[in-house]
């Protein structure tokens, strides 16, 4: 397992981030904010940053890298694929309810919606999210969609994901400054209460929890093996039961330091590879 | 040339959106607010957006990308290197000078420094690219540098300096949001007047710029081909006087659509292939 205590480390630092993430907006709203609830409220404002945090942002990332967790290998493509649809289907009923729950309290505070840069792109990329949700669906879940297409749309869905990844984290940031210069008066920002070293903080780990996804999003060697590579070496250790799997992807962990694991790749189906 | 088609769509895309940003900051504090000075008020402020948004992301945007511009190809990859870090030099430069407007500005009107989180990632950003160049030039440029040592920094080179373009996206979508807060006041930000619609669309110029330059720079088949294929297709296509290095530079575009081309790349120098 000698390759992958880089990948467990990078994997655990970034889980790690995201929980203690979740932590701080449940602080801050809980704590300093007024706690949570659906009333039309500043409590009912409270669910926008916890909804688009956890799910949003961690819920999308962990969606984003769960092909690369090796533990999932022994799992068949079809499961992941809707695994991976259905962590990115939560995230997108999580940021849904999120957008509601400002809307709701805008509303109620006769404060106009959608004047800020903030609402832009953060309703451009829920829009932009359910798309791809949509079109992810449509043509690696749907049976007898072309290879070509699914083949043809691969960059746009990799690329597109992780631009609306880093699209999110950039609208938070933006959210997290509007809330803290609204919210804070006696004392304001400017002055750094607590609660603004706390929040200011809360972005910053958002910042690394981003760039930690997508480090291991981005890594070509962290990819998950094509099934035709997966089968062979689960013919070679182990039996169709899979209880000889560990081993056998500790050998594909290994071989996948030197040349052998790329000559494997490449001897194996290349559209396989290409459309996962 | 039909291959460089998308290519050039999408760099004449960015560079027209890059271009049409600074146009817009120009306009944002020439026309909103009250022009360009240094006397330590509100116009020597007004350096920072104009000096970041063309510096610190266009120019630096460009700087990413410009190993990609196949008409570069015919220069060698050393003048490839010099460039890519003049450009970069350059928009630290205006980083800097953008940085200390903004605290001459503050100190001036006594307004706090770095209390917000525009201003803590902002100021890591900074320092970030500092490093990013210092390490970069380092390795890369310094002669005698293992080459073991350029091609195991190299993806933490690239990682590295495309985080740091997005990031500085994201501090100076922050930075917008705070000033139209803290600019707007009769009407205010949430009365969208003329100058808040037109720096959100300034915003969102700005994300557009980002995911064209992200999108041109990790598309593999745009990369430039290593100095043996080029030297081979020069050989093949022209003399060493370069005059016919166009038609040759074209025949690889050619080849690049197909299978071809991929071959003669890995056939090519794998050092080079790695650290360029």
């Amino acid at each position: 397992m000698e390759y992958y205590k880089p990948f467990l480390v990078i994997l655990s630092c970034a889980v790690v981030v995201g929980i203690i993430s979740i932590i701080f907006v449940l602080r801050w709203v809980l704590y300093y904010q007024g706690g949570l609830a659906w009333n039309g409220g500043l409590a009912e404002f409270n669910w926008h940053p916890v909804l688009n945090i956890s799910g949003f942002i961690v819920l999308q990332g962990l969606a984003i890298i769960v092909y690369r967790l090796p533990w999932s290998w022994r799992c068949s493509k079809l499961t992941m694929k809707l695994i991976h649809a259905s962590l990115n289907l939560v995230a997108f009923i999580f940021a849904v309810v999120a957008t509601v729950a400002v809307f709701d309290f805008h509303n109620a505070a006769k404060i106009p919606n959608m004047y800020s840069l903030h609402s832009w792109v953060g309703l451009a990329a829920v829009i932009q999210y359910c798309l791809q949700l949509v079109l992810g669906v449509g043509l690696y879940l749907v049976p007898f969609m072309p290879v070509s297409w699914k083949m043809a749309f691969m960059p746009i869905h990799v690329y597109s994901g992780l631009i609306l990844f880093s699209s999110v984290i950039a609208v938070a940031l933006m959210g997290i400054t509007e809330k803290l210069i609204f919210s804070l008066n006696n004392p304001k920002y400017k002055d750094l209460p607590p609660e603004a070293v706390f929040v200011n903080i809360l972005g910053l780990l958002l910042v690394v929890y981003g760039a930690l996804i997508l480090w291991i999003a981005t890594r070509q060697s962290w990819k998950r093996p094509n099934d035709q590579t997966l089968h062979s070496l689960n013919s070679d250790g182990g039996g169709e039961d899979g209880t000889k799997v560990g081993p056998a992807l500790s050998q594909l962990s290994d071989a996948a330091e030197g040349e052998d694991f790329g000559e494997v790749r490449k001897r194996s189906n290349k559209y396989d590879d290409q459309v996962n």
